[in-house]
């Protein structure tokens, strides 16, 4: 039989992959599951969304322009004004998701061999793409202590090397939930400018922002015009996940010259995806609105019922819609195994997802769990019960 | 600025791209310009697809399984089985296309710096997809003489070396048309199987099979089984290019698990368009009949044609839809540009494609060029009737 490649081999398994037998047994078993693990919202689309193929004849289905169709395109540079970001349609790049933006970003700037740093925890698939790109993830450590707030600058420069070539953020953040302010985006920019290097953004939650926040994007900042590279999604924004839509976003021209590059070789992003994409432009601001409200009475049930327990710590995030929480535990994935096949309380468990995946430093984050508060109030108030009841009948504290 | 990377540099652009400028000015001229440079058909999709969409409720645009719908991939194995293979779900994973079925495939069986070897002239985004994973094509060149028949076995032995982990072949071809026997895949087979070399199997045109033949699939081989890698893709078959649905179908357990963790870290296909494509699954066999026909038409009116003009030789293609024709040029590229800002013929002209861009080795191909005959037979009478003007009138034969 011929062989695998290395990178096969070295490609990582999803953080909740080994629990997914656990969960099917659980639901085998009669348990109801109650699935905080996942980021896939559910709240449906905007109806402008939903209507938008009832209504129109769709006779042929073409490859588009391999950078994406160019009225969306044009449609996007207006949904970005409204965020104050001033670009031309010669900025966007539409792409199969967010992770083929990620893709194209990393193989178009950095070097097999080349470094990359990103603070962790970070979502977890940064390391398949790296993997595919045969580059080298240097991890920076934020805490759960300052809600995982962005490490000082003198620690980013304690990592830079001459195979430095980015560094990548995701704001707000998944798996943390936080929400960078301007300050630390300037600081980045400050650290960006100096060892002139990538700044790659993966801002796929900006909708997200609770308590009045507005989130500050790197596509603002100035004099770094050529550094900045956002990554952007409709998966979240709209709950529209299965579209396979989202975009690359820089004004460095020769980078987006060899993204599109990369994008013809693929020849086209799925054309009903973005069809429903320049659909969702039209998505009135009251349903942003009425997420955003529904999402932070989530958040308060989640983050104030896990505080109330005893030894469980849980930062408030300020955006997104996860949270990474630390557990009197030893070893979190343990525990959510157990969970999952040992554990119920009035007929229900919860899955959840071990942090220690989406550290690339080993052993870290072993008592964290990352939490999706991705189900309505009275759901999430029973989940939280359960954990709560778990953590009680835990044996191996 | 920050630099670009190696492999941003070295991505081919596509072999018409710096043809498109000098179409675009033939059409602000006022020229017609007939696209006989493209693949894609002109053909409408099955009814059953485009009825899907106007008679189903969309609320939930979720992500699917990262192998795709497991209601789909079994409705696959049917599709297949009409065909006499027999696969189960699990030897099918689905891919956005299928350009991401052959990134897949390439990334998961050979390192950076492993060789792959392909008869040229070959589709040309391979090489894109091979500088994306760090690979060498190896070509191995097929002629015009024979109608690009497989080269010899002796010619494919002369070329392995200890890199050599693949070959990949495209059956019904892009852009020979050329559709090889059951021998010549058989023949393949023994060189796979005394290297213990992959052989991807680029089928995406199966459907397009003319003079009552059959395509020899192979997933029909036995005791390669291990070996063999199909790309498939509805692209063509359904004319539905733009769902962005194809598949990598292998029975090699080991290989699939790896490309499905390729495919996690990308999360998802397209939801909407494996909707597309499940439906497309209902086609009735009248439609590729009709296609088939009509195919059948504008292969005789252009190759019939083409044949007839003096200094033209052009195969008669088994299968796909697309011709590499010789001409009567020095410079096959520099003709096609000619015919676009030079040359007019009762107002129209013809965009073509030069077949050096699908020819790994410098200097081949030169006075070839590749024909996509996806216009009604009045059109390309009238098309290959400019083609005829133009030969005569071009001044650099
Ligand atoms: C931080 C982050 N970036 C990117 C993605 C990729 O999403 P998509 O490819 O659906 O746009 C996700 C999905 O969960 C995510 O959480
Ligand atoms: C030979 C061949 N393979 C693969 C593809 C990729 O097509 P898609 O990604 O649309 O399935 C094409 C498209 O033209 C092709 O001609």
């Amino acid at each position: 039989m011929p062989a695998i490649s290395i990178k096969g081999q070295n490609m990582p398994e999803s953080p909740i992959r080994k629990l997914v037998p656990f969960a099917e047994a659980a639901k085998k078993s009669g348990k109801k599951v109650y699935h905080l693990n996942i980021g896939q919202p559910d709240i449906p689309a905007p109806e402008v969304v939903t209507e938008v193929f009832k209504n129109s004849e769709i006779k042929h289905i073409e490859y588009s322009h391999s950078a994406g169709n160019e009225s969306y395109r044009k449609g996007l540079t207006e949904y970005y004004a409204k965020y104050d970001i001033s670009l031309g349609v010669e900025d966007i790049l539409i792409t199969t998701g967010g992770s083929e933006a990620l893709i194209f970003a990393l193989q178009s700037c950095l070097n097999p061999g080349d470094e990359i740093i990103i603070p962790e925890p970070f979502y977890a698939n940064y390391n398949g793409f790296a993997v595919t790109a045969g580059i080298k993830v240097k991890p920076i450590l934020s805490t759960i202590d300052n809600g995982f707030a962005l490490p000082p600058v003198e620690e980013f420069e304690k990592l830079i090397t001459n195979k430095t070539k980015a560094i990548l953020i995701c704001n707000p953040g998944n798996p943390t939930g936080y929400l960078y302010s301007q300050q630390e985006i300037e600081a980045l920019k400050a650290i960006v400018k100096k060892h002139d290097l990538y700044l790659f953004a993966d801002e796929v939650y900006r909708e997200f922002c609770y308590d009045g926040a507005t989130p500050f994007s790197t596509l603002k900042l100035e004099g770094v015009e050529d550094n900045v590279v956002v990554v952007d999604s409709v998966s979240k924004r709209y709950s529209m996940c299965g579209a396979r839509i989202g975009a690359v976003v820089t004004r460095n021209k020769q980078l987006m010259q060899t993204i599109l590059k990369f994008a013809q070789a693929r020849l086209s992003p799925p054309s009903l995806g973005q069809i429903a994409g320049e659909a969702a432009l039209k998505t009135p601001q009251s349903y942003f609105d009425n997420v955003v409200t529904e999402y932070t009475q989530r958040r308060k049930t989640l983050v104030d019922g896990l505080n109330k327990i005893d030894g469980v710590v849980c930062p408030n995030p300020g955006g997104a819609f996860y949270t990474v929480a630390k557990f009197p535990v030893k070893n979190a994935e343990h525990f959510c195994q157990w969970m999952l096949s040992e554990f119920e309380f009035e007929g229900a468990t919860v899955m959840m997802a071990p942090a220690s995946g989406f550290y690339a430093t080993p052993n870290q984050g072993l008592d964290e769990v990352r939490i999706a508060y991705v189900l309505e109030v009275e759901a999430l108030k029973h989940a939280v019960k359960c954990i709560e009841e778990g953590l009680k009948a835990y044996p191996n504290n």
